[in-house]
């Protein structure tokens, strides 16, 4: 079986991409990263998630004493409906952007995949909802692409690692359908930037997923399990 | 002043691109990597160079599980010897490469950078010697600022933050000569792969340093204190 490293945050999102690579015959190793953010809820949700896809994990702990981001900064306010109201405006970018938080994510799947000669790192990202966060563009990671050929002992001895973002065109609605085929398990994943006994209903996060799920006409089963 | 961030390792090279960017009147913001590599002594002559420098700094901790490398790896043997002995032979990579450890420190020198506001990153990378590290290479830094452009908040608005290599194509003579002339304190640096009293005289890194010394016909300041 061919070495996958997957990106695994405990959303939607980078769930079906395990279960995705999974499907494609990957033997895929996780990488969770506790990098300061509001809540540990995430996290947990991720290790339940690579328990459950019996893929083996690791848990990178980081901290950006920088911040720079609502995300980091309990300081700063985690905005409602950003994404919602700006949609239509090109370039702004909300305080929920982490500076070079992909590039530093990548960066140690990068490492990861060297290190136990996988070919792939499979990434979540997509541009459909966000579209203003830079580091969840195609063009972002087709420079990235260059980055391992350049500067990885892989891609110098032509050993190609290769990024791969399955889910990169799709809105949520599609994201959480071809989670259903995939049997992915929706009641595990946690999508609220607040890490509250219950997902708070207001935030970005929670807007984009409320909305996947009453597109497709079905209940999401963290409500369900949650109410 | 404008700021810059700028990569320090406790080595001659950083401890001379710290110096070289402060005469270009950057205001320099220290980046200092705690990552599991075998010995501390280096972490504490980086702290020292930034304070001899009146330069802030911060320590990122991180860990690699995953290893790959002798230089994480203390069951592996560091080589001695070993760019000496096959600095002809071309993608040979000896075992003290780090998977993707240059693209790690420049991801988290961007986020800072971006954080702050600074438009420059100084990195003290060198392909003389040690020719076989991928990621020191002028190919690798041009597809990092490609990654810059293409995937940070700073990049999106034109506003460039640009990678800097004052040192990429001198040699270890060069570079001491340089450092002689910036005040570089070289007492205080540290080379040694090994973190033991007294440099082990027999590594890499203490064979270019001892060859750089000697080719201008000076004495190693670091030697002569621990003499």
């Amino acid at each position: 079986m061919k070495k996958a490293v997957v990106l695994l945050s405990g959303g939607i999102d980078s769930a079906t991409t395990l279960y995705w690579a999974k499907q494609k015959n990957y033997a895929c190793f996780c990488l969770i990263f506790d990098y300061g953010q509001r809540h540990k809820k995430e996290i947990k949700s991720a290790i339940l998630i690579a328990k459950k896809a019996k893929s083996p994990y690791e848990i990178i702990k980081i901290r950006l004493p920088w911040k720079g981001s609502s995300l980091l900064d309990k300081r700063l306010e985690v905005p409602q409906r950003y994404n919602v109201i700006n949609q239509k405006r090109k370039n702004l970018i909300p305080s929920t952007y982490v500076p070079a938080r992909n590039i530093i994510f990548l960066s140690f799947a990068l490492s990861f995949a060297e290190a136990i000669g996988a070919k792939a790192i499979f990434i979540g990202a997509h541009t459909h909802d966000y579209s203003d966060y830079p580091d969840c563009r195609i063009g972002f990671f087709k420079a990235f692409q260059e980055i391992i050929k350049e500067g990885t002992a892989a891609g110098i001895n032509k050993k190609s690692i290769k990024i791969y973002t399955p889910i990169i065109n799709k809105n949520k609605a599609e994201i959480i359908k071809l989670a259903k085929k995939l049997g992915v398990p929706l009641e595990l994943t946690w999508s609220c930037y607040h890490g509250k006994r219950y997902p708070c209903g207001k935030c970005d996060s929670c807007y984009f997923r409320a909305k996947g799920f009453q597109e497709l006409g079905i209940k999401d089963p963290l409500l369900v399990i949650s109410s």
